[in-house]
C-alpha cells in the first residue's frame, strides 16, 4: 500500500510499504477513506518530536471502513464506517477507567503517527479498536466526522471545558488557527457574553469573526486595553491559549481577571515565566492538557442535530495520493489560507 | 489606647494612639481580647508590602467583644463575642455576591493591617461588620477561634479545596510552617491515602508528623524519589505549595502526576519558571488564591463538634502589652519553635 513516511527532519515521502496486519486480539485494520493533516505533523517534520522514529507513517486523524478485526473486538465489525480518534485507549488502566484516555498507561494515548504507524496511508492498524474508534451514524459525512478526530474535541475539552466557559463570560482566545477557531466555535455552546480573538495575522482575525468572535484584536496592538474595555477593567473570565509560545502564554496570564481561568491548549517547546508575584493573590486557575476524546460521542451527536457545522474548517480537498501537495498547502497557511485539508480515497 | 504601629521597614513600636471611632453605618468597634501575628506581618516589616503606609496599625486576625456598631449593622451588637476575619467583605460587589470575598471590589478584601488600621491594638474598627465578623458560640474558646481568622481557612480553601483533595489521594505539602501544617491538618478531612511533608528544617518535619503527615522528607534529600516510591512512579494527586519561593513552586510542578493538581498558597515575591514544554501534555491544574473565608462558618462548626483541634498551633502566649516580645519570638521560629503566638487581654 501507499503511505506518507517520515524519514528525517524535513524529509517525508509517499512510499510503498507493507499493508498493516493484526498484531493483537484488540486490533482493527481500517481502510482509510478520509484523512487530514495536523499542525503537530508539521512539528514532527521539523524534528520537534524526537519520539517519532524514521520510517514512521504519520497521521492521527481518519475516517475509514473496518476491514478486519481481532478476536477480542466486539463493538465494530468488517464494513462498519468508523472515526479513528487521535487518542487510542487501552480501556483498562487507571486513567482510562476514569475517562482520562489521553494519559492512558496501557499503551494508548497519542500513539498513532507518533509511536506506532498512523493514518496517512491506505490502511491503518488501530490498537484497542473498541475504545479507540467511534461508529458513525449514516447521516454524518466523512468530512464532518474527520474534524472530530482531533481538533474539535481538543479545543472543546482542553480549552472550553477546562476553562469552564459559562453563560455571560468574556472569553479571550489567543491564536486563531484551526485550534483557536474550534475553541471559538465550541465556546458558543455555553453562551458567553463576548468572544475576543487575538492573533498576529489579519486573515486569521477575519476567520475568527466568521467563526463567531465578536471582537478581534491584533497581538501587536493592545489586547490588554481591548479586554479591559470590554470587562470594565477587570479582565477576562476565561482565556484560551492556542499558540504554544511563551509570549502568548504570558499575555494570557495578563488578560485573565481575578478568579478567572487560563486554559492552555498550545503545544509548547519552551518554558514560560509565571508571574507568581502578581498571580498568587488573584485566584487564578491554569490548566494544561492533552485531549481525552471523552467528548467525542457528544460532539458526534451534535453533528447529527446540526448544532455543529464541522465542515467549515475545510478549505482544501485532495485525493489521498496527493498528500505531498496537501502538506505543501497546509504548511503555508499565510499564503494559501489553509485551515484544514482533507484527503479522500478516490 | 495602645497599638502596634508600623513606622518603616524594620521599625515598629507599641504606641499610644487615638481609639478608633465609627466612620460608616456598617462599621463596628471591637475590643480586642485575643490577637495573633501572621507571617505576612513579618513580610510587611521587611518592607515587602509597599501598600502599607507608615503609621499603620498592623494585624488582621482577632477575637474580641463588640463595643459599638453603626446604624446599619444588624447581625451583631454591643457585648457579642466575635471573630474578626482577615478578610473584610462589602457583601455587595460582584465578587462578594458569589462568595469571592478575598477579591472584594467594594473596599474589602485583605484591608485590616494593610490598607486600614488592624487588630494588634486594644480596639479595632471593623468595616462591613455584618459580613466581616462571625458570632462565636459559647463553647468555642478565644484561642481556637483565633486560628480561624486566617491560617485555617487559608490552608483549607486555597490548599485543600482548590487542590480538590479526595479520598485515597497522595497529597504532598511543600513547606511545614503554620500554613503547611494547617493544610496537613485539614487535608485529613478528605481521607487522603498518604500525606507527604517536605521542608528544609527537621523540627518542622517533626511537627508535620504530629499534625498528621505519614511521610516526611527533607527538601535537600530527594522528594521526587520519595513521591515516586509512594505513587508507583506516577507522582502526587495533589501538591500544596506553602513556602512562596520559585524553587519550591518548581519542585511542586515536578511532583504532581499527570492529571493532578498544584494548589499554591505561598506568598510569592518573584516569578517562577513554568515548564510548559513538559506540562502542556500532562493535564495539570494550577491554582492560586487569597482566602475568601467562605469556609469559616463550617470550620467554626467543626470546632464545636471536636473535628478540629485548632489550639494545637499555639506554642507561645503573651499578655497583649508584650506584643513586641511576641514578635521577637515569632520571627525566630528556628530557635524558639514558634508556630502561632497568642496575645490576650489581661
Amino acid at each position: 500500500m501507499k503511505a506518507l513516511v517520515y524519514h528525517s527532519p524535513g524529509k517525508r515521502s509517499w512510499d510503498d510499504v507493507p499493508r498493516p496486519a493484526l498484531q493483537s486480539a484488540s486490533d482493527a485494520i481500517v481502510r482509510v477513506d478520509a484523512v487530514t493533516i495536523c499542525g503537530t505533523d508539521l512539528h514532527i517534520l521539523k524534528g520537534d518530536v524526537p519520539a517519532v522514529d524514521p520510517g514512521r507513517i504519520l497521521g492521527h486523524e481518519a475516517v475509514g471502513t473496518v476491514e478486519e478485526v481481532g478476536a477480542g473486538v466486539l463493538g465494530i465489525k468488517r464494513g462498519d464506517r468508523v472515526l479513528v480518534s487521535c487518542i487510542s485507549a487501552c480501556g483498562r488502566c487507571r486513567y482510562c477507567r476514569t475517562g482520562g484516555y489521553g494519559q492512558c498507561l496501557g499503551g494508548g494515548g497519542w500513539v498513532l503517527g507518533h509511536r506506532i504507524d498512523g493514518t496517512q496511508a491506505e490502511y491503518v492498524r488501530v490498537p484497542f479498536a473498541d475504545t479507540s474508534t467511534h461508529l458513525l451514524a449514516p447521516g454524518v459525512s466523512d468530512e464532518a466526522a474527520l474534524m472530530l478526530a482531533d481538533i474539535l474535541p481538543t479545543s472543546y475539552e482542553v480549552g472550553v471545558l477546562n476553562g469552564q466557559v459559562s453563560p455571560g463570560d468574556t472569553v479571550v482566545v489567543v491564536g486563531a488557527g484551526p485550534i483557536g477557531l474550534a475553541a471559538i466555535m465550541t465556546a458558543q455552546l455555553f453562551s458567553p457574553g463576548h468572544i475576543v480573538a487575538v492573533d498576529l495575522a489579519e486573515p486569521r482575525l477575519q476567520a475568527a469573526k466568521q467563526f463567531g468572535a465578536d471582537i478581534t484584536v491584533s497581538a501587536t496592538d493592545d489586547p490588554e486595553a481591548v479586554v479591559a474595555e470590554v470587562t470594565g477593567g477587570l479582565g477576562a473570565d476565561v482565556v484560551v491559549e492556542a499558540v504554544g509560545v511563551p509570549e502568548s502564554f504570558e499575555l494570557c496570564a495578563r488578560l485573565v481577571r481575578p478568579g478567572g481561568r487560563l486554559a492552555n491548549i498550545g503545544v509548547h517547546g519552551k518554558p514560560a515565566t509565571l508571574h507568581l508575584e502578581d498571580l498568587w493573590i488573584r485566584d487564578i486557575t491554569i490548566t494544561t492538557g492533552l485531549v481525552d476524546t471523552r467528548s467525542t460521542p457528544t460532539l458526534l451527536r451534535m453533528l447529527t442535530t446540526g448544532q455543529l457545522d464541522a465542515t467549515r474548517f475545510i478549505t482544501h480537498r485532495f485525493p489521498l495520493g496527493e498528500v505531498e501537495a496537501a502538506y505543501d498547502v497546509f504548511s503555508r497557511p499565510q499564503e494559501t489560507g489553509a485551515l484544514k485539508v482533507v484527503l479522500a480515497r478516490g
